[in-house]
């Protein structure tokens, strides 16, 4: 405890701004179908959707302290992962923080625990996905650790993985595999595309996934 | 398991949409207080208000191959209504589905498990009403039914029952009792009119239900 | 059981307009980080924001009979709290009632229970914070009380008690207390001020607010 | 509501004895993985293991006046299977009924709400699966109906199903599937017998099933 | 915060002890239904039975200072209960408190949060009942309040209320209502011991309480 | 996905032993607070204590097939842990599993999912910590991975990381720090003892620890 890592290394911006183009559920079924963040991570308002490098804290149950050392080390597309080292649903965060995370260029909060100031932080457009709202405060008196691994909802978050957050919820990409990650959702997003058009135009899964076949090897009956 | 039922009777469309006008409130104080499907079942937008014919679907756990099945036996004014044999939170369903379903004229879903890609469906109007949002792909692997009774959040739904839906959540009505269900639903409706304008314009519900005997006689005290 | 408090006292209309412009967060910091409402108290929709005197409610489990007692008891500028005497998601509370209550100038509802028929109480801009959103009906067969003190979502309230409510969740402020917590509010208002003006031009609250010291005396280690 | 059906045909006392001596895992395996009440449905106290038929009980939320209604329809043999019609945690049952109930030859409760006097039902070895253990008192206000199916933990139970329950939880076998599910069930317990037997001298389930070529073709790797 | 108050009123020793006897379910009953801890507050093993006076501690978040201050303040025939002012499931309570605690006299802990050293705390017979089990350690660096009113698990109670306990729950009684109480706890005894009697011979209680007229003339149909 | 690791290191026997006699509360504090599970892990039984070597699965939702993948894995003093890759309560685990894997020396399993025949496993004494005890089925039709690394119950186990568990729930400790760790858990434990015996002298914690001046600093207030 009580560490703070300075240097961190962060993807290719290009990288993860295609990410976030692929949002979450494109993201987490192109890496296999891991990473996701637990369902109870929220956004606290609609429509947002980013990619941006984690710069982590650990941090104590209800002490936010951390979070003014987590700032200064905040470069320019930077996202900050927040999880207490014991389950807390207190609002460590709020508009305040969120002015000064902004000003370094922060695009939003992880955060495994409560987040407080939701209508000025949805004004000042800086989206957070937590696991609370909730206003109680919080204290300033025992140290955590800023970029070091962390788990937050249940996934491990490295310092300057990818996190891509958008309505669906957030998921972790690992930063060595950022870009074979994106090379494999830019074809899912291709490979989608065709098929929208030809369900939209009335054609079956059943027929332009030929499952009719397997279905039957299976046993199904129709009667 | 394993089995599609093809033929399913539908309720009148006129009784439908009928009851889509009352509401999930009303209709289920119309019916006898009896059919709502658990509080956790919430829409992933606000504003949606809908009734429509059941289609049921009983999914394996983590298993959306039978939506595909299911999708082909859709008509116009059906609702898709899912239930996992064990319970999950895995996003079932997303807008691929939902580009097909609704090419086929289905109003939306029902799921007692997770739902994805839930900007998309908000931008297509395609409404779910779910337990939970969640990212988390599922597998093609096991068979399940289609147009069976299910039980999906704790309500026992029949292929054919109507579904009633709205911001205030989930109510399922028998076909066969749709067409009482409604006149006492349009009764109530039009009861309540004049009821509002009379408590609109300051009387009291006190007065107007006649209840100051009653709560004297059961030892109401003022003090 | 059974009882109504007919005389309450009220804070000062002017305290509680002042209490509304600082908000749940800052409120509940200035009193002494007490008084918030448990985290599942949730709005039904976004942006409302207010304060106004409690009519306490203690109501019988899905009875929600005590209701229109306690409508009558309404002054201009309060607010509904209702609590039921075991657990409950019934939906105690929907739009015939929210009419009567707002003719009568109450401004909205806090429930430790649930709430119906969200589309229209939203139309009306009639503010819930609920626990749950359910349609379940209730019945009017038991006596309650009101203006009781009550236990509402894990927080005392007693009748005139001011509470402050918006997105962030709610908050009770003691009567007695109102116009200390005020003038502390309005102090961390007005601080905060000049803090969010420096925060957004890049300073860094580890220097606004001297903490590098104090985090090297602990231990703080930069690697 | 309001109904009490009095002649219910019950399954054979031989099967459901037999039943009985499968316990909840097996038998929900032998019906083809169905009929599992839901998770949170624990018992009161370790070590019971009985199948009994269904004298099904919908209640009105925290009114438990059916109880007595449906003890008169028990027969030896029989459990009571008590689903209210909006959730509720509530103390529906405690020794007095118990007592009641037991000299009537009743083998159990399983109920989806609370129970209370645990310690004297344990005494009593009057076995209980609820949701909750809550002494909250219930009234005795309103109809609600006996022998009629109901949904209980997210399952449907008819009047006479068998419910089998032990430490792992409820299952609900159907009246009429219940001779083919024990032949079923015991056909598993047969072949589990030798399994255990191979298991326990330290073979692996990895030969004895041969699932080492299809591990191997779906391509898992050692390393 | 910060306040310890050191002479508190107790309740007679006699009445304590009497209301120990009848158990949590007959006081609640016996005082109207009220006074429940919330159902999710379990006894962290079976069978310990108690009343004693309320020694109540407002502590920090996951802060545990403020238990040694009570400990001072323990009179032989008293219980612990802490309620944090922020919701936490950290291990406040261990068995070296334990120790401490019952070298004053001290009955038990009621605790609103977590407890840990489950096993050693369950030889000891130092009962506790608590809203979790979780062995993650706390801080001492935060003042809270010892002797003070506290809300805890959804009630209000004030230092020398009576807490009665047992495997049903925790109940509060008022200090100024208990001989009340205990008088109608104990007639509530007395009368269901003669009717255990007769449930236990087979009577029916809808003949014991004369139900069926009731039931009856509410529409009660046997079919 | 689909990857089996044969060689894991394992700590040393003697230091997991001493591990285990530390117990989880102590062993978490002398490590400096980290290393919990979620505090929904519990034990099926109580009474169990135990330090083991981690042999961990990363399995499918609702798909137990690793788990025979596993066993071939377990070395004398093991134990296995399960982490799901979407979050399930499904009964992975069972008795026939338990006596293959005693078979082969392995003390136990820690599963975030669900575990059945808790009967038999209790009677086997093959202690399990789940999030569940649940009898749904799982398949054996998609693979997952053994001994690599997952987050169990919200913490990161690496195989081969030392497991403590016993009814306060369940701690990993870091393979490279184990020896480090038991050190400092050894001095807990000596000097815990000599303060339980003056604790239990009737000493105060305040006094032992020297607290009452730090307390007055803060401004604690005797009334």
């Amino acid at each position: 405890m009580g560490v703070v890592v300075q240097n961190i290394e962060r993807a290719d911006r290009a990288i993860i701004d295609g990410l976030a183009e692929c949002g979450v559920a494109t993201v987490h079924e192109a890496q296999g179908r891991k990473g996701l963040l637990a369902a109870y991570m929220r956004p606290i308002y609609s429509g947002a959707r980013l990619a941006a490098s984690a710069v982590t804290i650990s941090a104590p149950p209800c002490d936010n302290w951390m979070v003014h050392v987590a700032i200064e080390q905040l470069q320019d597309g930077d996202i900050l992962v927040l999880a207490p080292t014991s389950p807390s649903d207190a609002g460590y965060f709020g508009d305040l923080l969120a002015t000064s995370a902004q000003a370094r260029g922060c695009k939003g909060l992880i955060i495994d625990a409560g987040v407080r100031d939701v209508a000025d932080l949805t004004q000042m457009k800086f989206p957070v996905w937590s696991k609370a709202i909730f206003a109680q405060g919080t204290v300033k008196e025992t140290l955590g650790s800023v970029n070091v691994p962390i788990v937050c909802a249940n996934e491990l978050v490295n310092p300057g993985d990818i996190i891509v957050a958008d309505d669906d919820g957030v998921c972790v990409v690992r930063r060595e595999e950022a870009a074979a990650v994106l090379e494999a959702s830019q074809k899912r997003v291709a490979n989608e595309e065709s098929k929208r058009k030809r369900l939209a135009a009335g054609e079956l899964g059943l027929d332009i996934y030929g499952m009719r076949e397997k279905l039957k090897e299976k046993g199904l009956k129709y009667v």
